[in-house]
């Protein structure tokens, strides 16, 4: 059960992307990707001069993840051209359009950010880049060494067990009680969130995944001038960068790890993510 | 902060959470369990003689876990009387009363079992009763057998992580796409319940953990003869006993394990939860 | 490359041991099995009248494990005869006779108790009964618990890393330097085995398998009062039980755990090491 | 117990452990150390202008690690000095000698890294240090991918037990019956290296720890082009670089990697191993 998709910009992962489509036998059109040397001469990809060349026998339209930066262009970085927003948006009525972030600029297209079992592989890579990031960023072994998780959602339900498997004793932080019975549940310490403070002098690594301020600048004052700080939340983060560095305590900012760290299995989940889409949206 | 207790009817649990009461330094009145030695001579335990002796100073009253079984009498074991559900809930009038499944008796009631994180402690004890059970039940080592877990639930989750740890091949069955997203993301080998089949062949031992039938009378055809099954379903449980029986499939239908397997640990979660509850009301 | 089995003798291992051979395709000749109902109208099985029949076409004769336990007669606990070990060996000449703690008996006999891999195989069925010990003795959860493991050879190795994976607080002693290392190195806390005493008093349950008295009159003063002690070592075991009795500490002396909890996982262990046994005596 | 050391030349590690002996109250004198800041103005540090300054009051002569690099000179990155093996011998005699891969130049000395403590807890920091090279070089996620680990001495047994904890799919290759043993029981996948071949392309990391040629020309043949070869052994290593570059398959030859990942741990370390080679001999 093959398709015809068009593919128009997009970063590394989209290129990684539109090659498994063509892999599995699907046709795939581009255009804005002209700048990789990645999908020259593969079967099923059809690199287009124009928009409209790419996009009017594709059933299926591609955006980048995310769609744009700057509400204007779509986001490109493979290409010269600047390709306007609205004219992605004109090209794909009548078919489907799946793209990153997209639902402020066209409220009918597919937010794949928005598929939650996408979120949760993702989490995956980025357990495996926070991981990387510790190893690199101190001097210590990890196993042996006490690591708070603040927040236990997504990223700390699947780092916990990472780390536990690494040998680290794990405390993990959350603000709900069901969520203490879980962390208790699946054999960590259990920290309430709220209730940081001194407590934070004990831990060696503590990884933020909270997306508001928790290490503000009174909390910090407890943390171990040798700990490592590495904040995984999007913007603005959890962790006050600025006054972590006047205390001299080590800090990374670790965003997009998925990308970085696993680009392959990035696309992977994209384009599986995007079949269970194509396989529901026919069956409704 | 103790507090005043009346503890009325219930089982070797609340015998052993009236100990523990206790022991806090709370007052804690006694009805309906003179069958015990293990609560005389207690310090701080008053056993009464009649149930309005037992309630009139408590400002908590506790009843039974289930609170009653013919919904007439309250469930009481340890005792010769026989207490009317009418004649206790009249007596809770202006108090706390706190018991299990009493929401269709009296809807001011707080339903114990009703409490997330009780429910998720519990699963600890059920998953740690369910490997007693496939020990005790196979000739064959866990370690390296292929197990099926159907269902992600609560039990699931925890269950799944523990054969883990005991070099099982876990594989866990769920319907819902986040579901499988969650199984590979904590490393399971994942399976649509709903395409449970021939592939059923494979495993050693199958645990259910959905509370309506999904190993029915065709499915149970590809289960191999020497397996194990392990219904953990509250009624009416999710495997075809019957059927499995006539094939000569060993099954095992295995509830209320915490109160087997871990007495003394499940009274300390249900001494716990009060004691949320008790600080909770009071901050509201 | 089937051979020629005599089974003579034997519990309900060797019973099984004898059906998996035949289910190889070997010929199997028995002698000292006649009370068990399992082996009869077996493909490939032959049940002999005599001592001389079952052994005289046989190429390998396969003897109790263990050999005996009276010095005079072979273990047959499936048989109303009574079989003179000397007879066994006598018509072993010529044979390669392979038996359970044969050597003192026969020294050109191959003790299959010897082979090493063996005796790790059986440490994961002693490790899974310890578990079941464990969850069956006590009334609290595992999870969480402190559990104390005396000796870091064999069995402390893959008990110790089972436990971890059930979520326990894994202590393990020892006396050597290196193994210090290694209990680091898998991620468990270490003690001195020589320095147990005070220390004692920190653990729910306390498993030994070193055969020679450790918790002795003295050390038991330490050990909580609610503790489980469990001893893995076979005579004169490692716990004075007289002591831990008087104390009123629970104690479970749990020896021969795999023929226990896994006689059929045992057998295939057991069929597997003969194998290797003969392709060795082959090749050299 | 404090003590005088005299620390003469050294890498970073060796700071690291100049100051933690100094930090512990012992005396250290230093020589060939003088172009790190990080022993300035640091109390109990006394640095000397000569040799003999240095090694005249000191009991323990600590040398570098290892010892030398051209079999004249001593190993001394942190110095303009070139000091003589000779002249360092010369100074030590009468006192305690400990430096790494010393026996060649003077057999009464203590080779640290003959340390069978040191060797093990320096594999926690290799393992650690291999899971950040296959992080970082490979475009896919570890979890649920299949690694082959060769050799199952003290790197393989803690590298797998990490591996598993981040959820790959671990096989271990060995080639005695015990080792194959022991990987079953720690629950890995077992290969005999003996028959290592066609079996390879199921590899997405292969890692090898045994310091040979186990991944030959005929040998690479089979393995898998997208493939990660991390080779852990010392010189001459186990795979041909040389082939797997034609054949386009990424290598790492990832040597030294406890001073690399870990120099604090790894200094530690080296300060226990030397408090406990002095508490033996102060017993002895």
């Amino acid at each position: 059960m093959t398709d015809t998709f068009a593919i128009i910009g997009g970063d590394l992962r989209i290129i990684k992307l539109a090659n498994k489509l063509a892999k599995d036998k699907n046709i795939v059109y581009t255009y804005g990707l002209e700048e990789t040397e990645e999908l020259k001469n593969v079967p099923n990809i059809i690199s287009c001069r124009t928009l409209e060349d790419a996009t009017k026998e594709a059933k299926i339209i591609i955006g980048p993840i995310p769609f744009s930066k700057d509400g204007i262009y779509i986001n490109s970085p493979f290409s010269k051209e600047n390709i306007l927003i609205q004219d992605l948006i004109n090209a794909s009525k009548q078919k489907k359009l799946i793209a990153g972030n997209i639902k402020q600029y066209e409220k009918n297209a597919i937010d794949i950010m928005e598929q939650e079992e996408l979120t949760i592989l993702n989490v995956i890579a980025t357990a495996e880049g926070a991981i990387e990031v510790a190893i690199t960023n101190t001097e210590k072994i990890l196993h042996g060494s006490n690591v708070l998780i603040i927040g236990f959602g997504r990223i700390g339900k699947i780092l916990s067990k990472k780390l536990e498997g690494l040998s680290c004793r794990v405390t993990c932080s959350a603000r709900k009680k069901e969520d203490f019975a879980w962390i208790k549940s699946y054999g960590y310490e259990c920290i309430d969130t709220n209730l940081l403070g001194e407590n934070l002098s004990q831990f060696d690594i503590i990884i933020n995944t909270v997306p508001h301020l928790i290490l503000d600048k009174k909390r910090l004052e407890y943390v171990k001038k040798d700990s490592l700080l590495i904040d995984l939340a999007s913007k603005p983060g959890g962790i006050d960068l600025e006054n972590a560095k006047e205390r001299g305590i080590k800090t990374v900012w670790a965003l997009a790890l998925p990308g970085k760290v696993a680009p392959e299995t990035s696309a992977e989940f994209i384009k599986d993510t995007i079949y269970n889409i194509l396989k529901i949206n026919i069956a409704n």
